[in-house]
């Protein structure tokens, strides 16, 4: 099949360009002695999980059980959660996994290590355990006293197994943290099989947290008009695109595409919803759900109705969460459409 | 199945409230005398287009060819696509559509119309074209003298009906243009079966535009958290919830949700993500993918890991975009799982 047989809008990945991707990220890994574990999120394709374990991955990253569950399906069986999994019927569910699989989770608080013990002590098992430490992120994760408590209490648990430290994004602004956390693990005699850092721009930091055992990085497999923007990727290095056309030139300032909220998410970067290749003096600068809103008026020429452009987007996980099939290319050709099997796999 | 039993985060459509929601605006339009054809964008579910359906609406709106195609399949066969068709390949597939079903489309330029008229020739059909006229929306549309032309041109292809004109939002403001076109249409003697307006917000501004014939309206049959700061919706008219757990307590001020952009999208509004009901001081500021960012500062009691809690989405539409399967609830009880059918039918 030929790309231009393809409707618009259609999400494009260029063979080469993601094999490059992958090949990078590995070797930066390598040098480092890192561990490398893919955050399959990005792309939520097994066979692209198999050609990242086949460049040298030690594992994957899933963002939920039921993205994990897809994985599982497919025969990747080493699998690291970084999420709090909360209540009984999802602390069975991890248990269950864990009965056959290479399964580890992250946790920050006493009420999630209490509900894994009592899965995992009803499955007769010890599940793996991270504790996931606050970064300058302000998301999820404890403080140094509360990692090393909780490190403590999983440690003491039959039913748990103490894997590690957690941190996202694992910036260098994490380290003094880190070392601290690690010091008093020592110090108490607790033993740390990993510190797992993540994020496409943390990795090329990565050299100056020298605490770090293993990586999660999910974009760098695309790349996306954010990671131009943060320095760590060139548009040569974006594989994905979206395939996209004019439908509209209500002014001659403006130019309607056919890819919106639904193709391309509402995810923007100062102030920019996307990056057309063939405009680049474009700017797409609003999206209703199935319409781009383009200023063309710095474009010579300016695009006609019924013509084709190729959108970078501004961040590739949540485009290809919005799509049943995405398709692989190179040159002219589509040589493979993938089903986005873990799409919509929320919990 | 109780709603107990689902997990977090699952999106709930309180089934009493949305047939509410559906006799409210067809009542509204009937009171005017206007023709009802409520957009399924919003739900993309061919079950509740047929109560729609059934309360009264003349057919429905579907914004993407495949779009219809699902509905067409589920014997919904009265369908505008408010929409420029363009290219070939959509245009045949149109034409193709128009054979069997009652299909109009709305065009807005000479090369939307040429391909459509190209298209109906190869089926000796006449495909039903509305034009678009621009509005402050400023979105897609021509101006009033583009409109003339271009309703002439339609009214003299024999593959072309004219079928009349098209705005979107049909706000009070769009009045003048509105009844120039109409003026000049009658001059030349150009008959104008329909005028459809659109927008959930405009539809409480029809009784100002007489010229209407005909709302297109989507948001209403669920209504979200834009709608009721738009003041057209009470929080009491909001049949959408994402029931979600809060999975993390870093900090006494930050509750951490399982519900991020690919539950929920990245819309916002007033710089929020959503409103929490069992917390209405709360403030979502901020989404990650599968995280919800939570200022719980002003909350008294705060919540705690594990509780949970139901969240109005900032803009429905996208929300069920996301989800294969969105629940109807009455009381404690899931009544029946949805297959979300058109979901991802982007084209």
């Amino acid at each position: 099949m030929r790309i231009e047989d393809l409707e618009t809008p259609s999400v494009l990945i260029d063979l080469d360009k993601m094999k490059h991707n992958i090949v990078r990220m590995q070797a930066l890994c390598d040098d480092l002695g890192l561990a490398f574990r893919p955050h399959v999120k990005t792309h939520k394709i097994p066979e692209i999980a198999k050609m990242q374990i086949e460049a040298g991955a030690v594992g994957i990253a899933c963002q939920k059980l039921t993205e994990a569950d897809v994985f599982i399906q497919a025969n990747l069986d080493d699998i690291l959660i970084p999420y709090n999994i909360v209540g009984q019927q999802k602390a069975r569910r991890l248990a269950d996994m864990a009965l056959f699989n290479r399964i580890a989770v992250s946790a920050d608080s006493v009420t999630v290590i209490e509900g894994l013990s009592e899965a995992a002590a009803a499955n007769e098992i010890a599940i793996r355990v991270l504790v996931e430490l606050i970064t300058d992120q302000n998301r999820a994760g404890t403080t140094v006293e509360g990692a090393v408590e909780l490190a403590k209490r999983i440690d003491a648990d039959e039913h748990l197994h103490f894997a590690g430290l957690l941190v996202y994004p694992s910036n260098a602004s994490v380290r003094p943290a880190l070392q601290e956390v690690l010091l008093q693990l020592d110090e108490a005699g607790i033993g740390v099989d990993v510190v797992s850092g993540g994020g496409t721009a943390a990795a090329f930091q990565a050299h100056e947290v020298p605490e770090l055992t293993e990586l999660r990085v999910g974009t760098y497999v695309f790349n996306d008009w954010t990671t131009v923007l943060n320095g760590v990727a060139s548009l040569e290095d974006c594989a994905m695109t979206i395939r996209a056309m004019v439908v509209s030139r209500p002014t001659s300032e403006r130019a309607i595409l056919d890819c919106g909220s639904k193709t391309l998410s509402s995810d923007s970067i100062d102030g920019g919803y996307g990056f057309i290749l063939e405009y680049p003096e474009a700017k797409m600068y609003r999206l209703n759900e199935e319409h781009a809103y383009v200023d063309v008026s710095n474009c010579d020429p300016r695009p006609k109705v019924g013509e084709i452009v190729h959108v970078v987007p501004v961040h590739t996980c949540v485009v290809t969460n919005l799509h049943n099939t995405i398709y692989g290319v190179r040159g002219e050709h589509v040589e493979v459409a993938w089903n986005v099997a873990a799409r919509g796999r929320v919990w």
